[in-house]
């Protein structure tokens, strides 16, 4: 069978049928837009994936802006097949109302390419980086050429040997952008390789750092940097969450902190990444970019009978326009959080600040059943099919 | 509107398309089974969300075993939203199965559950361990109760000041199994509680460490273990990758060496999570553990006019029954690649030589596009709608 | 001038003085051995550097043994030129005496030797770790034939693409040992070379790993891990650290894990360092393996009003014999502690005691410092020469 | 015995071996001057620990400025207790002066001080943040008030919950500075405090990152960052290194590249530590700083015959006045270096640079024997009393 051959969807899935012996008549059973998503969003297209999708809510969010806060109420949309994980975010969520909602500031930094070039020696790295640092607004401009959707914000460079490595930053508005800014880059790196005699190497050397968990992104940011925050009452910590602030602040310590150190760990967090991927899932993000939404921070503290609880999110990867974004289920996905489209960034702005709500729901709702020792028991119930 | 109330999928989402003045008819249009799905799978369900599956193979793979070497032929299902993606793959495929296919070797190493207990003071810990470590019969004992799928196969344990970390390691046969163990696990420290007197903090205590980036999966290990090898022939690396074993060999050291290094980075590669994560969505595996999965070192080496290349994924969390492997696409995806369900172990540690030689597919894919520059290009072409 | 010409230490002085027109008079006035220095430690001896001892003290210690506990008092003897360090440990000494003592376990873990190898492909890969899994009594056998102090207890090995690393682990009795593990590891490698066909490429790979920051010692331990905590009394605080449980407490947490995990440090401690370099100066230890000695963990916890606290080293190389250890100044450091020599590795075990029980008194010092606000006023007052 | 009943160094040695029973003769044989060390460097002085200075060399270095390239040639001065090291930077001296010498550059970062305060919540955490940069013209005057010798030259800023860190970046002209940074950080804090109402944790929060292993210093560089670099001809590989170009390169390559990945290392050399303990020793530089000089990476490359290798320093910590550097030996060892003293940052500068230099030299060294196969051989003769 040669798949080059075969044009349609169909015709790939029947062939493949016919000579594996299987059936894939579910994964041909699909309603989303065929010619769009084989067009844009996948190659060698045999029919769909589906993945069961709920809903945990209401969740209020407060959110920061310059000077002002706007409030928010919104249900999250969760794609996932691990059974407990809607119901657990769902409890946080109520934990949170129930508490006034959370507090959340979003902070927009940019989506990062990092070429790497060769230099002919370290003077020749040396001048290449004054270059560098004195030509942004000519790299600004040929940026914007581009793409009016695209500006860019920074460039940093490191070196080591014969090695020079940028770090562009681009702001890319509503979009997570790494099309855009494979374009702009691939641009920018023919211009330095032009006017400084810089050998390229290669368009992405890991020094953006995509889909890889890496201290560079966590220190010095990427995408979007989003905090949230919330105390819990002492009515939400006994009726909803039947824990104390004690015991859960003594789980978050052991656990956030004290494994992820004893663990090598850049990720002090219970479980953003199931958080993070149900959610990208849903709304047609990249969900290889779930490995740097892992990365980040829970902290808890005491006060009196309260329980102040905070997560912070250094590298969030997300757009609500572009990718997988436009395909009809995860279109609806991003409708029903109010952020579809969009091209200010206003739009990814708000999901980013819902992103960051929702893993904070997370956080509460595992530290909590570990607090109280009912985690086997909650997975034995809901994972094993048995009612909520 | 409160979710509690409304019992079915369907009252959900019209009770959300109302309240929120929103159409949610493509994920109302789904064909998986809901009843399953609702139970075992997702809570406050509302509809599906549907994602491209795309295909690319075949991909030839010499699998080794304690003494012989068994031959696999297969084609690689993809889940995802991302343009280009399979096509990379598809490449990378046929650039293996030219060079003669991949020899890949899968070697289990089991799930982990690390529970943290805290002790009164370092004489309490030190009598802990020495329980601990010369218990593990006993212990044995109690898990293959909680199931005859589950074997307790290490046992090993860290301290820090009153905290006592243990991570208990089981084989899952063809499951993840992370609902086993943690059942498992929760009947381990309730005896290691009443044996010795340590106080329970958390049943998951990071040291397992689940769904998290850290250097103790790495070191240590979680899962499967897979290398995946070939020497790329030099008609390969002209013809289908269009580019030099040497200049493949300086992209991999600037980028995934050199650049890693510069970024802080546990992963050693070029686009791991992007395979990982389209063949997690594809067939049904937990999306969280894509971050697991990013972990690993590529390898390269100019051998005369030939390039030698490999992978290794040191924590692959995978499995072939349970989780969302049920779900009817998600099985049919397996099926296409001859691995659905089993309770030996065999079809997990199949699957895993697949997972493993698809991301040395990928990895050769990559690697030699940023060789050639030609990166943005097949962007441009592939994630914006073009024809391949 | 060339230095190969000049034989003795003073030629070797005065030929630097006159050629560079400088004065090494002041290097010139040592009192050392130098038939022993300039033979066994430094070769091109031109003199030596003096550096200021200073004692802190005492220090009381009680030692976890298998069943029993031993007790110890002793005076720390730290070589250092900066100002305020020796009154800090000393403060923190007071404050464990008033305290009733450290409680202390040393756990000897073993000097590692990790050379490289390369194999032919995946299945001489694998082949070559099941010859390495099933003889190691004839590796062990080979290794006591060097040295009759030495013993062969463990070996692991990883793998990655044609790489293969191997980590052998021994016993060096009471020698730190690195020399003595470099002629047997050279033995093995050969015999391995020998045995299994692989190529020898390098015979410390820095899979040791030696002399350099990494989560593979702080995982899976190097040379002796060393707890030690104790139970600060309220008394204690107020008279002598002047400050409080829950302040200590808060400056603890906020430094030494948030701080140290929002730089991405392997060191979650205040100032570990400090402490090894200036008992590693003075007793004669390899001064670069501070560097592994920075590595571990503070903890701490409020009980009541008292504050327990805790330190934990996973990677401490040290030994009372070989190396520095033999010089007139170092031995005397080591005689005041009481564990200059041995041969059955009793006296390295009470010096890792000891280096617990210092770096203790270190943390406590330095997080009342910062608690009470203190410390620019600290090092104002000694760092510049003020009385203390 | 109470020390601080006794007055002076004698009194408390002679206390110490009447009490302890044992003879600190040795330690009372030093030439330093009592009165300095005893005032400034040392607390409860009882005398002093004489390490052996040796010396390697000539090393010859061309330095990169703005826009010139100055020469110079030094030998090195080595305080060590460790046999074979001095031989070893020895023969790295020697190749690179037979390949022409070491092209360096050395960047001046700054010392920094990092703060932790805690906020009221995150509304307040961004009002801090704004106030913080748009107050740095007023810092910098408070700053310039504590010492004419000191600039504040950059502020960043990150938070998580609660806490807000500060990384408060100074220029210290010659000196390390810490001492100067951290008054100077006490009076921003307080400035901080009182402007914002923000609540003070600790002056050194663990961002600064002092003597700790961490990506924070690694990636945003930290004291004086420094590249040195030489193209090792043939004849040089093979007269005096006995290896060739591919050897080392692949010795490298596996080690410094492959061993540090796979053990988790922040560091990728072969032995910075050892070159860098040292020289800090004999030039009086805070020892612990050993722990920061560890960090970076050694680069290779087979141009041809002969072999491009580099070393890139971004962390290291010197000073040439104040601390351990008016010491009259370690004052000569800076003398004959020809940086003693300073006050315009100029000797520092100079001194970062022979440090790089030294420790591309021990790299050579290192990997060269490593490539022969002769490092046991090497260490037997030479840590083991033979002659050289």
């Amino acid at each position: 069978m040669n798949i080059r051959n075969l044009k349609t969807t169909k015709e790939r899935r029947e062939a493949l049928e016919k000579e594996l012996h299987v059936t894939l008549s579910s994964v041909g059973s699909f309603t989303l837009d065929e010619s769009i998503a084989s067009g844009r969003n996948c190659e060698n297209m045999i029919g769909a994936t589906q993945i069961p999708l709920g809903i945990a809510g209401p969740l209020r969010i407060k959110s920061i802006h310059d000077s002002r806060i706007t409030k928010n109420e919104c249900y999250i949309p969760l794609a996932t097949t691990e059974g407990a994980l809607v119901a657990s975010v769902n409890r946080g969520c109520k934990a949170i109302i129930q508490s006034g909602g959370a507090l959340v500031r979003a902070h927009k930094v940019g989506a990062t390419r990092g070429p790497v070039f060769r230099m002919e020696n370290l003077t020749h790295s040396t001048e290449f980086y004054q270059f560098l640092m004195t030509h942004k607004e000519d790299m600004q401009s040929l940026v914007q050429k581009t793409s009016h959707h695209l500006t860019l914000i920074n460039v940093t460079s490191d070196a080591v040997g014969l090695y020079r490595f940028v770090r562009f930053v681009y702001d890319t508005k509503d979009a997570m952008g790494m099309n855009m800014v494979t374009f702009a880059t691939d641009l920018l790196a023919k211009y330095l390789t032009e006017q400084t005699g810089a050998q390229p190497i290669a368009l992405a050397g890991n020094y953006d750092i995509d889909k890889k968990p890496a201290w560079l992104n966590f220190l010095q940011h990427r995408g979007t940097m989003v905090w949230a925050e919330v105390v819990l009452s002492q009515d939400t910590l006994e009726r909803i969450l039947k824990t104390t602030a004690q015991k859960m602040f003594t789980v978050w310590l052991a656990k956030c902190m004290m494994g992820s150190a004893m663990s090598g760990s850049i990720a002090f967090n219970a479980q953003f990444a199931n958080i993070i991927a149900a959610l990208f899932v849903a709304t047609g993000q990249d969900v290889a970019h779930v490995v740097e939404g892992s990365l980040g921070i829970t902290t808890a503290e005491v006060v009196g009978k309260t329980l102040y609880i905070s997560i912070y999110l250094p590298d969030l990867m997300i757009g609500t326009v572009g990718g997988g974004t436009g395909l009809s289920t995860q279109h609806e996905a991003l409708s029903l959080l109010g952020v579809a489209g969009g091209d200010r960034g206003e739009n990814a702005q708000k999901f980013a600040e819902i992103v960051g709500a929702a893993v904070l729901a997370g956080e509460i709702s595992l530290l909590a059943s570990l607090a109280q020792g009912t985690l086997a028991a909650a997975h034995a119930r809901l994972g094993r099919g048995q009612k909520v």
